[in-house]
């Protein structure tokens, strides 16, 4: 069932992706090709500032050209472990720092063509600090309900694959252990 | 919050996906430069084989070197509807027709940098045909059941966002409609 890389070419090297493209001889023997992003991996946070309440957060997507209601989340620095990035961008999002971040689990965003790993963690024990986003940045907090969040996955206001797995795994957790 | 573009370079064009950098005005003034993954959009199928069964499919990602456990998907033609895309790749993935897609949400994968947007269906009324996948793909079909896919998703044994996003949404409307 796997792929062999018989040639590698390098086409892009940027700031949040590469892009390579990859010559594959399938198990068939018949050879094909794989366009793939280069990606150093991400993290995304469900903040509870109560049972209740996800601290979330509103921003524009250019990729998408629309503004997004997600989760916290950002970009690995190189060699940075996944929890220490939580705790850095929960802080530089919100405004917030948790007494305890609990990895959740980890997805791939879109294994079809991008190597981009994201860990999601549960943020809580919330005490206010000083949000302070990045220069490049532009980010509104927005508190939501969890309830109220799913209903607006279902709605189709909530839009965001990292965002609906995250809130999904957290309500389907919270009610099934209460 | 908007970015402005104010110059945009085209870098690839792909088979599956382009490649291009835009400058950007930030709201505060500054300029700025965002890498975007320009792609056609997708679809994803929750195929029910009965109330209780999900097909899934089991097929090696070369972007993050593993076997992935996922729902069926696949990319749109140019022009296409995402329904009849939805209806070919059940068919050639997973050699079964449904009497029944619905809608139920789509959902940006990696809006940070790549445009695509993947539209999912759940798949009703399943009557066996005959798979006939691409020439460059290799997919085995597995049948799970949905409490089970969900635990597999807390377990870290499905890793694909869309799968996992697909499967508590449809998890969340089957337990909630009962």
């Amino acid at each position: 069932m796997r792929e062999q890389v018989i040639r590698s070419e390098k086409i892009f090297e940027g700031r949040v992706v590469n892009l390579r493209v990859d010559t594959i001889r399938l198990p068939n023997g018949r050879t094909s090709q794989r366009e793939i992003v280069e990606h150093r991996g991400a993290v995304a946070i469900v903040p509870l500032l109560d049972e209740e309440t996800v601290l979330m957060i509103r921003q524009f997507r250019l990729a998408v050209n629309e503004v997004l209601l997600e989760v916290p989340a950002g970009t690995l620095e190189p060699n940075e472990p996944p929890i220490v990035c939580a705790a850095r961008e929960l802080e530089e999002e919100t405004g917030y720092r948790a007494s305890t971040l609990r990895p959740l689990f980890s997805q791939y965003l879109a294994p079809g063509y991008s190597q981009e790993i994201l860990h999601v963690f549960l943020a809580q024990g919330l005490e206010k600090t000083a949000q302070r986003t990045e220069e490049d940045e532009s980010v509104e907090v927005v508190p939501v309900p969890l309830a109220r969040a799913v209903e607006l996955v279902l709605s189709g206001e909530i839009r965001d694959a990292k965002t609906i797995a995250a809130l999904l795994v957290t309500y389907y957790l919270l009610t099934s252990e209460r």
